[in-house]
């Protein structure tokens, strides 16, 4: 069935081919296309497409295929191509007539424009608040490992003196950075497009600041042609909000996956929380975090995915972009299962004490002698040229206490500032409205 | 040359490969590394590393160099590696000793670090500056064709009437989004790292918090470890906000390049804008537009080729990173050409009258008849019916006036309320407070 | 239950992350892992790990379950984690102690390697054969249309005549290329991985001289490192492979959208094979080839999304590999039903005649008058400057004859030796040597 | 000045935008630009577009051209826009009227065509003898170190006995693997697109079979509008290709900067082949290997970038397509850049003795263990339990003595049979013959 047919039936081999996964993926878009109709019929209602009436119908019926959503009573029919026509074809079912004005005014294209939003605006909540719970735990981290060192590389190379409490300070801040660009995602996503319709918008007198007000948004897209052109744009840019989180994943995964290396030995997981292998009885294998860091360079290479699939289109809808929700839905969740999972293991960590004390780590701490040369007076150049020989022939004596005190460092990690900018760029999104303007357009 | 050579000469193979194109990219930062030194050695003379003597002679002497930069009298020298060595060795050779010790308290590392960020700084300036006077053009155009029909297409099928008005307001909306995406990439980086010495720090007692207020950054990167991680992910994040731009560019071009095509013939630029063919005398080719289409396609690759050059580094500097100055700067100069010709092409656009008169664009207003169908009491559903069957059967009417009036709209292009947002997001940056500090650094 | 398990349970939440959706996509990969298995314990009688009767038993009942397995009666239980566990635990269930020793002289690493190895030869094996569906329906279709002429487009701009039979042969030729990276990514695919182990070899004294012969492998991976870096590698280049056919049917699908549309009008489907529009009534949308693009550029980003999760891991196993078959074994069948439908569309497609009768395409003869002037001997620039001053002051006179005659043109079109190439090519995989083998091993 | 200019002169804004890098790149290609037009001149002659007096004329000077062009004295000059108009106005210059003609029956769109193929083919010729230089190199190296052993690492836990006989050839083998996708690139380059004009053919009655036996071209691309969708599809299979190499040199960069990190410590090279800190003296970092790695890994972005470049875009000639020289033609030149500075440190590469002598790498040997119980009868699964508990309990004894026979094992590497198989796809490609080819036609 599909209700803008005429009575012409499309080839079964093309109606599989196009309606691809979408009844399995928008089950997830359910509520929120059921909300998108709630605000839409609302404004019909103030511009007399509707009768106060048929108005108060069709939300008590919306209300009612809500609360079936929410309890897992709603499927789509393999009859019925997407959840659009699936709720308008309840609607209609259960209260006749009433139901088949609420598309007036707009078109699937606005529809599934106002869907994605409401949907990627609790998407974003939810991976927020993974993230901030990630973020606390890595700075509880960082503060109880504050005094235990590790070596720190560059090139790879024992390089300086490290903590572990600069070390999960690190990603903690890497966290607070990413949300910028999720900030700034959340920002694109919370505009409405409803009104747009086909994208070129409507002969009727719609009030789309009304609806705008109705589902909570920040503002408008505007302009009608743009609204519609921000249908893989915005998958485009959360993609990329997302790729930032998951690069921070990604790289402390590849540190985990180093320091539980047998040569470095820095960290350790309960055995329980790694797994074996099927001939070699010792291995205790980083597998989670291994899987970390797939998952999220899969996640890395998604804003390019969705480029490739949506570059060089002219602009107006195209079918192509129906495929972006099979990209970017489920890398929502791996994601949302990534950071939680890290949280997990994280707090499982234990941490090898007094690694500093094997001698191989001696080199560690050559700038420390060059600096206090330097500190006493010794130009900087020729400091280093004297420690250099002393490595060259080896009467190098390193000096192991580490006194670092600016900002920033070993000795004062700064974990209340890093914690203060993620609460102030967390707080801007205001997840609270949001809220309250659904709480209210339900009630 | 190499300044921390320890009489060991590297092979002559081994330094070409590894210098690489780092002298010619590194004078696009040659401003920015004195800066950066100022910065740092006034902070050392606050700690007693510097007298305040040896403070004034290099302040004095890291201007004249500064002026010489300004002036295009600087080079990088073959024998030198760097721009960072570069003017540590023209101090030197100036003033003598004092200039050996402007390197205490920081690394290669954290010099590179702070001078790209300051370098990006000024780079995202000329962007959105270039970006907003396209905006304009946009707006204006927008306003000035306002009345000027054209179909609007879905699935590339004629769908529905559109404008000019909305056409061009279309894209300055987006270009008004992309500026969020830029906003984040400024704040991520606009945070100060020098003080991260080679990532973990140093034991001198340094006042990081009087670099970042000197060199008018916003914040600090607090966390050392983090500070160093910033490498690479600045770039990442900013060539994110790149590409979204670029996309917007892009998109537009391809429709330009169909609209100037003798099947559609909507708009037209002077022939001297154009180009030819070598064995075909009637062409007019949009060779700007394909260009622009092209390099911008490049730049929506970018983040892409920069994730893949640092994805699964483990934490700490790698020399792989000296690499992303090869992708990033000149794509910096791609794009920033790219907005520019954009608008000269589009202060010439010509638009073709009364496009829609043609009858093959008939069908576009078959939407007016079911809604107007619609505001007479039929129930949409079966509206779209009738006038299907009209289109089947050959007796459908058109009613070519056009009144859309919702926000947004044909009618109501709310192009003000667009440029406020604009200006809103432009706003926030804050370039005149980052102007400012760098003047009185300079003073 | 996990056959390596040490006693130790392994938290289950861990357990849900880690076995991913390896259940779900292993079932595609069960009758290869029967006949790894079934190449593996011959090879294991030979050289006494297994007795003649242990053989026997062993084999008689891996036939069984490969049938099973062919039925779609085999199931990997939730409580299995994969589908190496699976066969192995039912063969065990089956006949008891024999069925504990097949694993003897491999690692569940070569057992995936060798499978998906089969796997991915078998998909080949239907991706050529589907291709060659579509390349000769294309030959087809060339030669029936060979006299229809269309316009030529350079820029998108109108230059020469072009026909529909260069049209439809040059993505048929383009298809016959696309086979040489297939057929190098088959040569890749079929080399015996099997005795590699966990990627270091085995102390048994094992013959993969014969496993590789038995399961029709070309050759071996020699080197046992190499055989296990080939996982990664593999799926990277048979990605390859696939994204330049993906490359192929997305331009078409381009040039469909494009001809389809109105302003062009240059093709048509049946009514049945496009789909409406929930508000315009009038629109046949081109859906399915929109998919196709859409779905080919997803898998044309599939290479670089296998890169960005294999790239800068170190040599030797990383779990980070099991996610691959997540990301390549739906691309596969996605290619396959992109190649189908495209068929099947093409079957079905209608050409407008006379395309070129309209005076909007007169000066695509433009080359050809030049060309005449050049045969009577008028220098070529000098002769394109005469025709380019016609068409200024607009004297020009087409002439619409078309006599082309050279290798590949549209008066000789050499469909003959392009399918001679694509047979050529396709020949040189040897499907039927690996089937005989296959055949000779279930015997 | 442009040839093709219509007295109109082209704004130099326009004009410098479009130009582009042209200049600068093209003169890679001057040699075949000369070889393409004396092939296309040859065959002119024989269909009577050029007496055999202009044939002798033409040649004559374009040989001089070509000698001038190996003696570095020919340039592009700013007033001409690329170097087919460069040879073409030098031609007409210096012998007159015959010059003008040499145009006829062709476009500069299949000149660029051949002119890239003939290019890209001395760029594999290139390509492949320095990666048999570097493949040598390795099996030497194999060979050399066959007997010293290092831990196989996989998850990146300790897991099995390797060794360096190992490690090197098993990048060796990989390396001949990447020539098979290098095979097919050549394959798809060394067909001639000459005669295809601007994509649509001539009505010139040319020989494209001559030119193509006069080029040395293994065989035409045929369909002229297949001729010329090979633009942009060359250029990203050649990239696939080379992106093989990228990954494998990339892999083995990675490998070596773990090697040479103190924590593993198994390899050095000399002192002046690594390089050092400004602030650390004790450093000697591997940059020649993370600068291949970062090189490599931009080179695996780089098919991807032109996949963006070029897909959506219709059939027919873009000018988005200049742009993939800028990004092909330095990548070309950065990969055996990487390939020869990976030999040359090869050479030089020192291997730690009796690495596996510390006790830290006695649960390599668990499999050992395991194995022998299975050869004296206990069932593998048992065995496995055994060793399994008394690694748990620390009676693990291991048994140090590596004894592996099979095919591609520590003791049996199999390097012979591995170089067979590069040489027979080296000597596939033919090089000979094209060799002789353009000897004959420049004779």
């Amino acid at each position: 069935m599909k209700i803008w047919q005429k009575n012409i039936d499309v080839n079964q081999f093309v109606e599989n081919f196009t309606v691809g996964k979408d009844r399995e993926l928008d089950l997830q878009m359910a509520k929120f296309d059921v909300l998108g109709s709630m605000a839409h019929t609302k404004m019909l209602s103030t511009i007399n497409l509707l009768t106060a009436e048929e108005l108060k119908e069709i939300h008590h019926e919306l209300k009612h295929i809500y609360q079936e959503i929410e309890e897992g009573k709603f499927i789509i029919e393999d009859s019925v191509e997407d959840v659009h026509s699936q709720v308008e074809w309840l609607l209609t079912q259960r209260i006749g007539e009433a139901g088949k004005k609420i598309h007036s005014g707009r078109s699937r294209n606005d529809q599934v424009l106002v869907d994605l939003k409401l949907y990627f605006r609790s998407c974003i909540e939810e991976m927020v608040n993974n993230t901030n719970l990630l973020f606390k735990e890595l700075i509880a981290l960082s503060n109880t490992h504050k005094d235990k060192l590790l070596p720190g590389y560059t090139h790879l190379q024992i390089a300086m003196p490290s903590s572990f409490g600069l070390w999960f300070g690190a990603y903690a801040e890497s966290l607070a950075d990413d949300m910028e660009l999720m900030l700034a995602a959340w920002k694109i996503t919370n505009k409405n497009p409803l009104g747009s319709a086909a994208g070129y918008g409507s002969s009727f007198p719609l009030n789309r600041t009304l609806t705008t007000q109705l589902l909570g948004f920040d503002s408008l897209n505007y302009n009608v042609v743009y609204a519609q052109m921000g249908r893989g744009k915005t998958e485009r840019i959360l993609a990329q909000a997302m790729s930032s989180i998951a690069a921070t994943l990604a790289k402390m995964a590849m540190d985990v996956c180093l320091f539980i290396n047998q040569n470095f030995g820095f960290i350790s997981f309960p055995a329980e929380l790694t797994t074996g292998s099927s001939i070699m009885p010792h291995k205790k294998n980083p597998d989670v975090f291994e899987l970390i860091r797939s998952r999220c360079n899969k996640i890395q290479a998604l804003p390019n995915e969705i480029a490739m699939m949506t570059t060089n289109l002219p602009s107006g809808y195209h079918r192509d972009l129906q495929l972006l929700k099979e990209n970017l839905f489920p890398a929502i969740t791996s994601l949302n299962e990534c950071i939680e999972i890290a949280t997990f293991m994280l707090q499982n960590i234990s941490i090898k004490p007094d690694i500093l004390k094997d001698s191989k780590y001696d080199y560690l701490f050559s700038v420390e002698v060059v600096n206090n040369l330097a500190l006493q007076g010794v130009p900087f150049r020729e400091a280093y040229k004297i420690v250099g020989e002393q490595i060259e022939i080896g009467t190098f004596k390193p000096q192991t206490e580490v006194n670092h005190t600016h900002e920033g460092s070993i000795g004062n990690l700064m974990n209340e500032e890093i914690s203060k900018a993620m609460e102030n760029t967390v707080n801007q999104f205001g997840f609270e409205q949001v809220k309250q303007a659904i709480k209210d357009l339900l009630a």
